[in-house]
């Protein structure tokens, strides 16, 4: 894929979408929030992400940031996550000064914003201290420190620990611990188990008054950059503020293993799966595109179906769903001369949502093949492929179908079925190598 | 999948490999091994596992040991794990009487060994005490205790901690910490972090001597069948045993969350496309299998790529490395009346190779698309998707490729590097959807 010279598309998050409903950052209500105070300036909110790490936990030779899902760096994701937060107003990423070229052109490729980059130290705590110093001369008033290698923070959670930080000086997210956590005598034998249920793992996003934990770092010593791992240890030792510990969601897991970025690729496809744009021409209920579509529903049943029909100009992508769907399943759109299937890839395409996903588009032709003999049929639909070979370099995985619009009626289900099966793989797997082909349901 | 009435195949596991060498389980320097030791009778090993948990953490009404895997319950890859060292001699499951029945199915269905059923308690600890109690008449010397839930237990760790064991009279798998523990106050904040170098994760397995953990078990108070969670901690606490701490892999992880599943079923299906075999019917150094298998070796440099020559009888399955191998690419070897093909299909079937994992069988067929129009070819190679539909029932997920074997070198080399990343891509996601499709390269 060609980083190509469009603009990213909307972003679900609460700034861009422009409700100030549901979805505002900070709701009326918020006790003591992050915003405007009494007798205050407004709050500011920045965030530092120390993204020096080499990784030797993965067991390959990529530093895990920086390896890919689904083709992206895995930090563009954790990126992604922070800016859709419109209240965080500057995102510092400190990065060693061999990977400063690769960062930046990830965040050129993937249109990332208020983003400034750091150099990072020789640890993490160095690099942290980095981009503090970075915040120093225009500082905000609170600073999120995240691990660029949790892609799944969402707001609600950067909130709280923002503003419980507001309050107490210092906050970090927590969880259950998974595992008895245990100390070893020095000949390796269990010296105690600690109670499980007195101890909890701590997370990321943290959340500082930024003088807490500037001046804390200031005062480090050599040992605490080199052995220290717990910044809100750090608030306590050296700026006295007990750090206020906020319950967090699953999703903040920091991507260790080999098998986290199995499971993150896994929770990302799951989750650009979960919409699906039917794309039709007629608005007649009792069409193909709607039939589908209602299978499609019963098939995949925690899954958004929706549709949409096209006009004749092919281009009223306005209209579609596009702001979290990734996924695109025309009916009978396509004719021989493609020339509506063109208007409406070039729409997608021009619409920027396969810059961060990989958008999978099926073109469905239904036709009775007790009528027509297939042969021809797959014949005279080959041009799927040459246009495929291109749209995979627009991040665009286009694929055919070809549905048995039986007489019959049980095989007309069976065909609708088995459409809906193939339509849900292809969603689901997102596979490259299998765009271009056409398919038999 | 109908379970058939076939016997499953030979695992991989050195018990019925049969060879003494290098993956024996006691190698000759075992230091104080499980086996026979001077003075005492030959050393039996049992292991406990507790499955009777609902497990609430994951999100979903299944328990998650119940959950599935690639359509098979997770439980069955941990049993597969521990029954495969064959100086395990019992394994002791405990279940709720609930699903008690269901785990007699999953024995039975996927032919597992040396099982035996108690039933859980309503804790952990009190499943444990049962599963030893059923133990306790014909008590083993040494006695495991496992997760359900952690199915990548290697022989290796399984040795260590038994080893370990009989040494120290209890042993147990630990790993590094990858978060910060940390101790909350009674109102929710920080109250110190610990060391992270001093305090490690207690996995499982763990190991004992029967009448160490049994003992203990037996003078446990109601808090501790409640809210412990800790077997070492309970072996020092009563059998005054401090247990041997071993150093376990990363795979030991316990599968808790969603992602987890996940990640479990990325881990399987990488672990069982790590061969393909080529199946030809020339040893023609020219051929397009041949040419087809160099191609695939450079694609998939992780992957090894073996071959073998089907018999003009296709019954010559004993050449194929059955044993770890799911995944089988024919090529050249259709034919229009497809017997050779269904012959070795049958073979394949009757190895009881897809008892365990899909295996995935792609019939390439080659030929020159300049010479011969493309759609009378795929047309006379529709009898796969008949064929298939019978095959998915077996869980033998068949699809055909159909290759251009141009005259053109340049397009011979593009044909077969897209033939081998559709491969690639169905050895890789095993998606039963697309069984039964001709695909084209």
């Amino acid at each position: 894929m060609e980083p190509g010279p469009l603009s990213r598309p909307a972003e679900p998050g609460i700034c861009v979408s422009g409700s100030p409903g549901a979805g505002s950052a900070f709701p009326a209500s918020l006790p003591s929030g992050v915003g405007a105070e009494p007798g205050s300036r407004p709050g500011t909110v920045a965030a530092v992400l120390p993204a020096g790490g080499c990784g030797e936990r993965m067991g390959v030779r990529t530093p895990k940031q920086f390896c890919r899902v689904l083709e992206r760096p895995l930090i563009s994701y954790t990126l992604q996550a922070l800016e859709r937060v419109c209240w965080i107003k500057d995102i510092v990423v400190a990065v060693t000064a061999e990977n400063m070229e690769a960062m930046r052109s990830i965040i050129q490729r993937y249109g990332h914003k208020r983003i400034s980059l750091a150099e990072a130290g020789a640890t993490r705590h160095r690099s942290i201290f980095n981009g503090l110093k970075a915040l120093a001369e225009d500082q905000p008033d609170v600073v999120i420190i995240h691990d660029a290698v949790r892609p799944f923070v969402e707001e609600d959670i950067l909130l709280r620990v923002v503003t419980a930080a507001k309050e107490h000086g210092a906050a970090g997210a927590i969880r259950p611990l998974v595992s008895t956590v245990i100390s070893p005598s020095a000949d390796g034998c269990l010296e105690h188990s600690l109670d499980r249920a007195k101890h909890r793992a701590s997370e990321m996003p943290q959340a500082f008054l930024f003088d807490v934990i500037y001046k804390a770092y200031q005062q480090c010593s050599d040992y605490d950059f080199e052995f220290g791992t717990e910044c809100l240890q750090l608030a306590l030792k050296y700026s006295h503020t007990k750090a206020k510990l906020v319950e967090g969601p699953p999703d903040l897991w920091k991507v260790t293993y080999k098998r986290d970025l199995h499971a993150a690729e896994s929770v990302i496809k799951e989750k650009i799966s979960q919409e699906i744009c039917v794309v039709m021409n007629t608005k007649d209920e009792e069409s193909a595109g709607h039939l589908l579509k209602e299978v499609l529903k019963k098939e995949l049943n925690c899954v958004n179906v929706t549709s949409t029909v096209l006009d004749h100009t092919g281009s009223d992508v306005q209209k579609f769903p596009t702001d979290q769907c990734y996924s695109f399943i025309c009916v009978n759109v396509v004719s021989p001369d493609f020339h509506e299937t063109q208007k409406f890839l070039s729409t997608l395409e021009e619409s920027g949502l396969s810059l961060l996903y990989p958008v999978v588009v099926v073109l469905v032709h239904c036709c009775d093949l007790t009528l027509a003999p297939l042969a021809p049929k797959m014949e005279s639909l080959m041009w799927i492929r040459s246009l495929a070979e291109d749209m995979k370099k627009r991040n665009i995985l286009l694929s055919g179908l070809l549905l048995n619009y039986s007489e019959d009626e049980q095989k007309l289900q069976e065909s609708f079925q088995q459409g809906a099966s193939i339509i849900a793989a292809l969603v689901k797997d997102r596979s490259p190598a299998l765009a271009g082909q056409l398919l038999l349901a």
